[in-house]
């Protein structure tokens, strides 16, 4: 048996390399790797011996030769390769252990582009295709984390061909992920992110119980592990909607930097929101805004679930709290509860991945966008076009209702009052309908909506949704701007003293 | 000047190679490309002759020596690789044409887990690797839509630094888009489609003017030529929003088979749709729903776009007609009107590419997981538990109703009468929210909703919303049932003297 060996990082290559040893594996090795293994008192070849062929133009070319690849891809059961083996002095290769030049590392760590090239591996990704490809006779271990089980399979014998299949899956899991990384690379340096091909890679985190309904199956998979590193499960199992919904409660909760703000999320949409002067007041002011949706909703807290906010959270269902840190005595509220799910980040505020890009399956593939995001300055540079201004205290409001806007799906208007949200319509198929919609739950909900703001994610159309505004007492207004009868908006804002801010940036939201 | 020619798809490499040779190139090649050259009167020499290394076990070891990655890799203006290269008889390799076995197509036309192996190509992507990573010497081809560029190039004194850069870009995404196939079928075949790494790969169709919003940039990628196959624009560009709107509106007017349907789509939501005797007598139904929505949204058309109905569409504004086929003095109808967009699919109905898969950004990563849909026989095996069951009409609109239904944004109510959508409610927090926004909606468009039937994506939590449709005169409910209050709600439909089928199924659509 015959083992080459040949990594970038180094981590516990020594023990598995002894291991081998021990197995009566022929350790060969290349570079840095021999270097290391050598100095440990392993019995090692070097690649260039084994090959009788030097290493050439500072490493580009070591393990690219028909002995190494000869070895790794003959098939042992087939009796001409046994022979054209034989014949030219062609050894057998049964486990190649590869890890790649650490090129993603290199992009982050550095901008010289030469050196980036420099760091894209050849020899090492044709070694793991190689060795996939030949996974019947060949184990191939490109993980660091699989170097334990390999040593276990070949000691216990379970080193069969469905184990070394699963090796094989992962390998090209490798290679395609490496070089999904280099074109996006190439892509984002050369072609401002939008190049002729789009690689979407994720790991998986966990699958979920089943997808949006229980007749899908359903998964969460992660880019740079956000979720794993950042989210912990103390109480149940997020499923698909959870997720979706915890991304949208996380988002806007996470909004106000360090400030104390509960989002409330039901089916992807706000129906509860404030920023007050505490979480508790917070969550309390949230609350009111749709107490009915609340139920089984998604409640995100930007800072600390004490056991004060827990027992009043406990008074209604909600179905999952993300918050991001949570006291010992604030879960303990929740144990005879068993439906209600909580996560943490354990940070002190909310975390968010801030991802560069989004997109949306669309039937026969997905369009891609560079994300969307509220500027902190949008509101501060936005131009009052009303005769009326807005007070210090509306402005406050109008930042928050901008925000909300900004993450509700489209259309939507958002009222705040004081802080909090006191009556959104959103995702309908008309601006004047979500507006009415908000209007009349407000009504239900028996909030007084006289002195509140008003965002809209788009401009309005026409003057009918400041008519309505004026109906029950809103006293600002921000929007995009830009419609046609912009003229005529302003206009209705006059006659009713509303103070009216365009931003001049739209927020759709799908 | 040396290039190194070794394609699995032969198409256009004999003139290729010809015009290589008017510019003095040296031709390498291996076995059927070698074979191909030769019988055309190239003088082409054998990789194996080159290297002086016969070709192994059965064409699995062929490229993969130091005389072809040396030749490829070394650096023509560093001194010491020019030294190592003339020492150790590496004569330089200028250009790499390679295409890769046909592995896709191999797991298209094969079930043969070993014939499928057998065409994971692994020399071909070594040396486009290789060739791509030294792309300051050296030109790499992996597409035979390159050649005449490539040649052109070569002629002209263009083959630059920046022209070979963009062929390294697309031989990464060759290399990338290769092995993320691979990943994804092994995991599809072992794993049930949920492996550990997911890779979604689109190719981009076009950039779009901006993405959901104006400072967004926007593209369209496709993972299997659907749209460049299937989608004409015969006037104007689609916008991001636009496509999403389309992906809705022609899922929904192509969920009955052949019939003449007709559907109207706005903010991603349907706001008309009907299924009559004509596309005509569809529009028009579909239209009445909300007619102020319609306003700016996108129609699709599940046949033929004649003058007829063209005149009929052009009497309000629609920004985007999709039908499956448009007659020239349909088109001709429209000629004046500069915003209107025109798409058609040259087929006799709309056509889908049915994804398996459905997928949703999330912040740090993304949700996946196997399509929705609504069974053919979905409401044929549906419960009824009511007293009264339907109609024969009132079952074919609970038909309709249920599509609409699966296919809008959750939570949504949407009820049919006579074949046409005459009220929806959508995208909202709350069920019966949503159920009252449609009634509203329908009494402001003077729709009489009595006779009708209703649909709910997921199941009734409370009777509120059978009361509520019992006031407007709905005859007949389709739902999935599935409340623990489900008594309750059947109950009212008794009281009510409804029809209420339980499907079993939900459609959450987020």
């Amino acid at each position: 048996m015959r083992a080459l060996l040949s990594v970038s990082d180094k981590e516990g290559i020594i023990e598995f390399a002894k291991e081998l040893e021990n197995l009566s594996f022929e350790l060969l090795s290349t570079g840095g790797t021999y270097k290391l293994l050598k100095e440990n008192n392993l019995s090692v070849v070097e690649v260039s011996e084994f090959t009788n062929s030097p290493e050439l133009f500072e490493g580009r070319v070591k393990t690219l030769h028909p002995k190494i690849h000869g070895g790794i891809l003959h098939k042992r059961i087939d009796e001409n390769h046994k022979k054209q083996a034989k014949d030219n002095g062609i050894l057998g290769i049964d486990l190649v252990c590869v890890n790649l030049y650490p090129f993603k590392k290199t992009t982050i760590m550095s901008d010289d582009f030469d050196e980036i090239i420099e760091n894209i591996d050849i020899g090492g990704p044709a070694m793991i295709r190689s060795a996939a490809k030949n996974y019947k006779d060949v184990l191939v271990v490109c993980d660091v984390m699989d170097y334990q089980s390999v040593i276990e399979a070949l000691k216990n014998e379970r080193n069969d061909e469905n184990f070394r299949l699963n090796l094989m899956i992962k390998a090209y899991e490798h290679t395609a992920n490496y070089d999904s990384y280099i074109a996006n690379y190439m892509n984002e340096r050369f072609n401002g992110g939008f190049g002729k091909h789009k690689f979407i890679v994720g790991q998986k985190v966990f699958d979920t119980k089943y997808g949006e309904n229980p007749h899908q199956k359903g998964a969460l998979y992660e880019f740079d592990a956000f979720f794993s590193t950042h989210f912990k499960a103390l109480k149940g199992e997020a499923s698909f909607n959870n997720l979706t919904d915890i991304n949208a409660a996380v988002s806007l909760a996470a909004s106000f930097d360090k400030a104390p703000a509960v989002a409330i999320i039901k089916h992807g949409n706000p129906c509860g929101f404030a920023v007050k002067n505490t979480l508790f007041e917070s969550y309390v002011e949230a609350l009111k805004c749709d107490s009915v949706s609340a139920y089984g909703g998604v409640v995100a807290i930007n800072g600390k679930l004490d056991k004060t906010l827990a027992e009043k959270i406990n008074e209604i269902y909600v179905e999952l709290i993300v918050a991001a840190n949570v006291d010992e005595d604030a879960l303990a509220v929740f144990e005879t509860k068993k439906r209600i799910k909580i996560f943490t980040q354990e940070s002190p505020y909310l975390l968010r991945s801030y991802d560069k890009f989004d997109f949306k399956h669309i039937d026969g593939g997905f369009v891609y966008q560079n994300s969307d995001e509220v500027r902190e300055d949008e509101l501060l540079k936005a131009k009052c076009v009303s005769e009326k201004c807005a007070s210090k205290e509306e402005l406050k409001d109008l930042e928050i209702a901008l925000k909300i806007a900004a993450l509700t799906k489209s259309n939507n208007v958002a009222y705040v009052k004081n802080g909090a949200l006191v009556a959104i319509g959103m995702g309908m198929t008309s601006r004047i309908d979500a507006a009415k919609a908000a209007i009349h739950k407000a009504c239900e909900m028996k909030l007084d909506l006289k002195g509140c703001v008003l965002a809209s994610e788009a401009f309005f159309p026409f003057r009918d949704s400041i008519d309505e505004a004026a109906k029950v007492g809103v006293k600002a207004i921000v929007q995009p701007g830009g419609s046609i009868r912009d003229d005529e908006v302003i206009k209705a804002a006059n006659e009713y003293d509303i103070a009216l801010y365009f931003t001049g940036v739209r927020h759709f939201l799908h």
